[in-house]
Parts: structure tokens; C-alpha cells; sequence
């Protein structure tokens, strides 16, 4: 097996798992699959029956609440709980900054979750990415790469792309994009109207904290050669300039963010750096780099018997998802 | 819903069946899926039971044959039978022009198979193609289009890629970008040296003919504005700059090969021109651009019992596929 297939498994370390069927319930709300609970965080939602109704085959948010408000209010309430009794390593990276939860992306959202809580939830986030690049007189095609700050709450000093960030609550894609570039890495505004944007990528890991359907927004942005990168909120240690044949040894390392290795990969691939003929499971690699998430989370319906079941009428049957 | 995410359902039109459970059975060679069969394709291999073994859970060739020339003269034998009682409309584009049958794309081919008879079958393809685009100093960003050939055995007349060919026995990726884009467009060799790589996309399309799980190993090639491409091969009738904004048009029109569709809309996604801000369904219309095709014949294995079992050691029930 190629070292770039085996990496590609690990960022999907959940994908492969099959979903891990027997041991994860479907979370619903008002009907819909939006996420995934594994048994340790079912068992902590047992305690709050008035918001969370866990039965053997899913965990449902309470669909007494009547809207947005009131499911957003009594998620938080029990998150904050949580958070205060330590039961959660994903919670104490709490942000105080929401991502919404949704059906589908472009769908009406449900509710507001704070983001460093959905991985308990397995619920579908999204963010924005961007490659800066150089086509450098000298180094050839070169990418640009920041080092986490080392007081970050996830992922404390790894290597990641030149600038990322989550989709948050009432933040478009392409404003997130320039916020993040000013923010993160002070790209003026005349550079920035080069950014493009190039398609997206999408992987579901896992890891101690939780689930991670992620899709990420990729944009590349060329930068001219005399142009350095620098930090305006404090988030970035370094950022270095990397050229392209180097760059695979770079994002496979220890100290690279895992979940964001897809992002700069697929870079690679797309520029020509990585190729069929110089990586063996190429079909497969990008195959990993885009798994079905917008699909993977089916729609219910809600029986008169109070059973719930797909849409085209099967039983649901999570296994078969 | 958005007319390019209906368009990439029209591509996917098998995928989107959920690959007719009830009807299409599991091809297999050794033990290994490699297809699937449609009721009307199995009710004429059951005239052959020397050659296919046809049972009620599946399709296989005879495991007597020892090895690929075997296996394939077997095969060949049969099909040519049948295109002379021309029974299937597929067997009368027959090309006398291989494809290999493989479990993986990196594996030991089992059988070669006429290409005009792999749909039959739903066994994997694989094909490459080259976005033969320009930085048009007044037209912008600018993508070549050929009109195929009148003549052409399949998808007559219609628009297509500049570029494109499928990988036929004996010929390798880069070895049929170059030969397609010489016979096809006259490309000099100074200028296919900035043949790029640029990723594939996979698609499962469904047509009267047959299934076409399909995957292209898509290249970009930036060409001078002052190039013309001129066909050498009798197989292309014209040729068409198109300015990148009036793309979508061309490639969505019924006049457009549907199964070149994917490789201009990753191209057209992939540098900025559709994007999620004026795309609402992006993210599917990506997800449908890169379906699991890779993964979805999985492995199978003969038990003791004759019966075949998934290799996780689940009972083969085709549907959960």
C-alpha cells in the first residue's frame, strides 16, 4: 500500500470504519439525520431526557422545541453542563463561536452548535482553505505554510495550510476566505483579488475527541515571489515557504495537522505535482479526498407509527447507509 | 433543484439508482467482482452455461479457465456471436480494440474484453482527456471543444472535449494523452510539454447501450492564442474556442457528449468559473463529480460452502453495496 493511500485511510479513519454501525446512532432533528452519536456521549445525553430522547436505534433532539431559538438554547444549556463537569475533551476547546447545523448545506439550519461540540454530534462542518502559492524564479511552483500557534486549542503547533478557517455562524464562504487571509496571514487587498477558487474536499475522521464529517472550501491564491506572509491575531508561529516536490514529505509529517493534509493534497494533485505515474493508488487517494458526506446522512420521515424511515420508503436500516 | 446538479444526476444516472439492486447481479472473474450484469444481458449469457455460470445471486466466468488468454478468448468467442445476431445495440459500435478487466486499476488484469462490450458487463473504464484551454488576451479564459465526428461509432456529431480517448490494452496514461492529442488536434510536442495533471473524475452513467462506470484522468493544457488545433485522424469534424463564461452552456446543451460533461465542469470548477457562490448545489454537483467507483465492487471470496462471502466475512448482499 502507498504511504499516500495509507494517509488518505487515516484522514478517513471513520469512513472506513464502516461508519462503525453497531456501536454509533443516527441523530435526528425534526426528522433529519444530521449527525452521528458514539456510545460514550449517548450515555452522557441519557442524563438530560428532556432535551435528548435516546432510544435503541437513534437519539433524537427533543422535537417539542418549536424552532431554531429553542433548540440552539437547550443544546447549549446541556453543553455547558458537560463542559463544566470536564466529561469531554472536545469541550474544553470551547470557542464561544457557532457552527450551524443543517440537513444540507444550503438548507434552512436547525440550530447553532458551539463548534468545538459538534464532533460529539458527528455533525457535517465546513470551512475554508487557502493555498497560497509562488511561482518562484528560482524554487518552481512553491506553497506556502503556516505553523499553528503553540496556545491554540486544537492541533497546538502543527504545520497546516497558509490560511484555514470553520464556517461559522453568520459568515459567507468567500468573506470567511478574506477574513482569515487578513487575519491569519495579511494578504493586502490587491493580492487578493487573485484568489480562485478550485472546488473542495471532503473526509470523514475521527479522532479521541469525536466525529469528523468535514468538508473543506479550497481556494488558491498566487502570490507573487517577494511576498511573506505575516501573522495580525496571533493564531501563527511561522510560516514558511515550501516548494512543491518537497511539499508531500511536509504534509505526511507527525508535526502537519491531519485534517488538513486533504486541503494541500489535493493542491498537488490539481497542479500536476502529484500524478498517476508517480503515485501508485492515485484513483484512490482521490477518491478519499472527496467521500460522498453530502449524501451519507439520509433524510427521514416520520411514520404515524412513530417509527422513522427513509424517504423512499425502505426501514431505516443504518447499516445500509 | 439547480440545473447542473440535474445534469449531474443525469451522468450518474446508474449511481443514483442505487445500481438497480433487484435487477443487475455482480459479475465475477476468480472470485473478484468485476461488473454487473442487467436481466437482459444475463437472459442471453445463459445460452452460453460453457462460459458463464448464471445463478440467482449472481454472474460468474467459468473458474475452469486457467488464465487471460483464456478468459479472454472465451468471452470474445461469445460476444462475437452475439454482435452477429446483433442482439445488443452496444456491440455494433465493436472496435476490435480492447479494455482491460481488472479488479483494481493497479492490479493484474484478469480478461481483455472488445471496449464496445464492457458496458454489457459494467466493468470499469478507464480514459483520459485533455482541457485544452487559452489565456485569450481579449477573450479571457477560453476552453477548445471538438465536434466529433459524424462517422464516430458512439455519441456521433456531438460536441466533446479537444481531447480524449480511452485507455485501451497495452497503452499507458501519459503514452494515450499524447498519441490522442496528436491524432485528434495536431498538438506539436513543444507545446504538449505543458501537459499538466490535474486529477480524474469518476462518474456511473446508465444508457440504453449499457452501464458506464467511468473514471477520466483528466490533463489541462495551456495553448497559445494563436494555436488552431486541426484533426489528423478523420475522427473529429470541427473544433471551437469557447470563452470559459459561455462553458456552461456548451457543455450542458443537448448536443454535448453527456459522459464528456464531467471533465469541462471539474475543469470550469476547478479554476473559479462555477463556484458556490454562483452555484447553489456545488457541493454535490463535486461529490457527483468524484463517485466511489474504486471501492464499489468489493472483494469477494469463495467459502467452503461454494457460496461467496464478502471478505469482512458479511454475506454478499449485493444491496448494501
Amino acid at each position: 500500500m502507498s504511504r499516500l493511500f495509507k494517509f488518505a485511510q487515516k484522514f478517513n479513519s471513520f469512513y472506513l470504519s464502516g461508519f462503525k454501525a453497531s456501536e454509533c446512532k443516527p441523530f435526528l432533528v425534526e426528522g433529519f439525520q444530521v449527525g452521528l452519536v458514539r456510545p460514550e456521549v449517548m450515555k452522557e445525553l441519557l442524563r438530560y431526557p428532556e432535551v435528548f430522547l435516546v432510544s435503541s436505534g437513534y437519539v433524537e433532539l427533543n422535537p417539542a422545541f418549536r424552532d431554531y431559538e429553542e433548540r440552539s438554547n437547550h443544546v447549549d444549556k446541556v453543553l455547558r453542563e458537560l463542559r463544566a463537569e470536564n466529561v469531554f475533551i472536545a469541550l474544553k476547546g470551547w470557542r464561544e463561536e457557532c457552527y450551524e447545523v443543517k440537513t444540507e448545506f444550503n438548507s434552512k439550519s436547525l440550530l447553532k452548535m458551539d463548534r468545538s461540540a459538534t464532533c460529539l454530534f458527528g455533525i457535517r462542518n465546513y470551512g475554508v482553505d487557502i493555498n497560497g502559492y509562488v511561482r518562484h524564479p528560482v524554487m518552481g511552483l512553491c506553497l506556502w505554510f503556516q505553523k499553528r500557534s503553540s496556545t491554540k486549542q486544537t492541533w497546538p503547533g502543527k504545520w497546516d495550510n497558509m490560511v484555514g478557517g470553520g464556517l461559522s455562524v453568520g459568515h459567507g464562504i468567500l468573506e470567511t476566505a478574506f477574513k482569515e487571509a487578513e487575519e491569519e496571514a495579511s494578504v493586502p487587498d490587491h493580492l487578493l483579488r487573485n484568489l480562485c477558487s478550485a472546488g473542495c474536499v471532503s473526509f470523514f475522521f475521527e479522532s479521541e475527541r469525536g466525529l469528523f464529517p468535514n468538508t473543506e472550501f479550497v481556494f488558491d491564491l498566487e502570490l507573487p515571489a517577494d511576498f511573506v506572509p505575516e501573522n495580525a491575531d496571533g493564531e501563527v508561529e511561522a510560516f514558511e515557504l515550501v516548494p512543491a516536490h518537497q511539499c508531500l514529505e511536509k504534509i505526511l509529517a507527525e508535526d502537519f495537522k491531519t485534517t488538513s493534509t486533504p486541503v494541500a493534497l489535493d493542491f498537488l494533485i490539481r497542479h500536476g505535482v502529484v500524478t498517476a505515474e508517480n503515485e501508485q493508488e492515485y484513483l484512490k487517494v482521490i477518491e478519499l479526498l472527496h467521500v460522498p458526506l453530502q449524501s451519507i446522512y439520509q433524510k427521514l420521515v416520520q411514520t404515524n407509527t412513530n417509527d422513522f424511515i427513509k424517504e423512499n420508503g425502505n426501514p431505516l436500516l443504518f447499516k445500509n447507509i
